[in-house]
């Protein structure tokens, strides 16, 4: 039995992983489901896992090198508040920063609104090899777009049809799609945005923006079950963990990047040079010094 | 006394820092100067001063969100093998991935080289707030082009008017910039490059090319003086870091970031809307539930 095995009593990604009838009501973001450690344990397993997550990103890495098409994707969404930068900082920070391209979206610029949604997404999927992190994607034309009527409904509909499409296409291309919602109470977003405006260090944090969006929670909500419904796929799945336990989500959310990783079978890659006569050819040069 | 200073016997960026009269051939790869500790005692270090790199990084980055211009760029130049990707994945790899730029330029492609040598560079610079780093940069086409003659003598020398004029431009738009050679020996850099023959799980780093390059290292370590010389200068100092003991020189390197970013005296920053109000607008909203 490994140590995570230790923390996890059942396999968090099948826990999480959305499936057909899936009601996001019915998901308590105050659960830990897997596990029944707290958060001390927390802590511990993202520590302890963070080798076997390094281990295979350094495989996708390596094979990359020799025209292996495979890399992944995540796209984390959530309220605001919910965490992503945390995962971000205490989950893909422990891949190497080679490994890793992070693409924070924010509010669309003039220029990105003059063009399709799908404009400023495409040049951000990862390449070969590499760990593409979405903190807000494309999702966010499918849900605060919706919720704050900034682009009619008929056009919210032609975007479903071209985010199963993109999805679609680059999945084909080698991209493995994982597409996370952090799942917090409203209760627990207030508390954690009290918490920015009562310590002057979080004060930056704060955008006066939030609590204009928070208003509209039970739409937001609303806007999620419909675009998880209407975007989930065998290649492009999505999971809902419930964060308003830090600790728990951190740790579920490396679980996941974990497996998906597994499920790519990363290997060390054949090099196609001959390993004996690069020996000759390096001994050759052996006698070199400088200054001579 | 402070546990780095326990490890720092002397200010080891007075001691690297390039001045007026530098010799390479002054340098010992295999000197450690600063400290008198040994590879366990630099590893502790690393992980000790980890938090006070991240500190400093994530005040410059807050400090940004609200206008301040300010950023770092870090420029690694060394031979193959000397290091970089060690230094960007222990070193770096301490800073949150948010406030972290990584470009890894490589041999021109086919639209860079019909490009001035600088026209890849300049939209790699760093947005304020941000840490960039560059694994090889604009001094790649002053050293390996002048070895191998891949530019004209004329050519090389307008390259150091155009270096020295953006470099100049940039600091005035609020990028601090450090340049890093780390400096191996020949028979170091033999031992490396065989260890990565022997390791299979080390082939895919090994490059055919290096021997080649390897036998013009003479040459190399001529283009290295002339671009230190020709390219230091207050706002864009440069350091040259004895590298065959990795342990020294990612120790050495994170000590030089801490010490450029403390110079730049990064602040939490104030913030523009009124806290009170907002806390009290947050507060209209407690009594939000979900689902209702």
């Amino acid at each position: 039995m490994t140590m995570a095995q230790q923390f996890w009593t059942e396999d968090v990604t099948e826990l999480l992983r959305v499936r057909e009838g899936f009601d996001l009501r019915s998901v308590d973001p105050d659960a830990t489901p897997g596990t029944v450690a707290d958060k001390k344990g927390g802590q511990a397993e993202l520590a302890r896992s963070a080798q076997e997550l390094r281990g295979l990103q350094e495989k996708l890495f390596a094979q990359s090198r020799i025209g292996a098409p495979e890399r992944l994707l995540v796209v984390l969404q959530a309220m605001d508040a919910a965490g992503k930068g945390g995962i971000v900082n205490h989950v893909f920070s422990q891949v190497e920063p080679y490994g890793l391209a992070l693409t924070a979206f924010k509010s669309p610029t003039e220029e990105e609104r003059a063009n399709d949604f799908l404009w400023r997404v495409e040049p951000r999927v990862p390449g070969p090899g590499v760990i593409g992190v979405f903190d807000r994607s494309h999702y966010e034309d499918v849900l605060i777009q919706r919720v704050r009527g900034f682009a009619p409904p008929a056009e919210i509909e032609r975007r479903y049809g071209a985010i199963a499409d993109f999805e679609q296409r680059i999945a084909t291309a080698g991209v493995r799609i994982v597409k996370i919602m952090l799942h917090i109470s409203p209760e627990e977003q207030a508390e954690r945005l009290r918490s920015r405006l009562d310590e002057p260090e979080k004060h930056w944090k704060y955008n006066t923006g939030d609590v204009d969006e928070r208003v509209f929670w039970a739409d937001y909500m609303e806007a999620f079950q419909i675009a998880i419904d209407r975007s989930v796929a065998p290649h492009a799945p999505w999971y809902v963990v419930p964060a308003n336990a830090k600790w728990y989500a951190r740790a579920a959310v490396q679980r996941i990047v974990i497996s998906e990783l597994q499920a790519m079978r990363p290997e060390w890659p054949e090099v196609e040079f001959d390993v004996e006569a690069e020996k000759v050819r390096l001994a050759g040069t052996a006698g070199l010094r400088w200054p001579s």
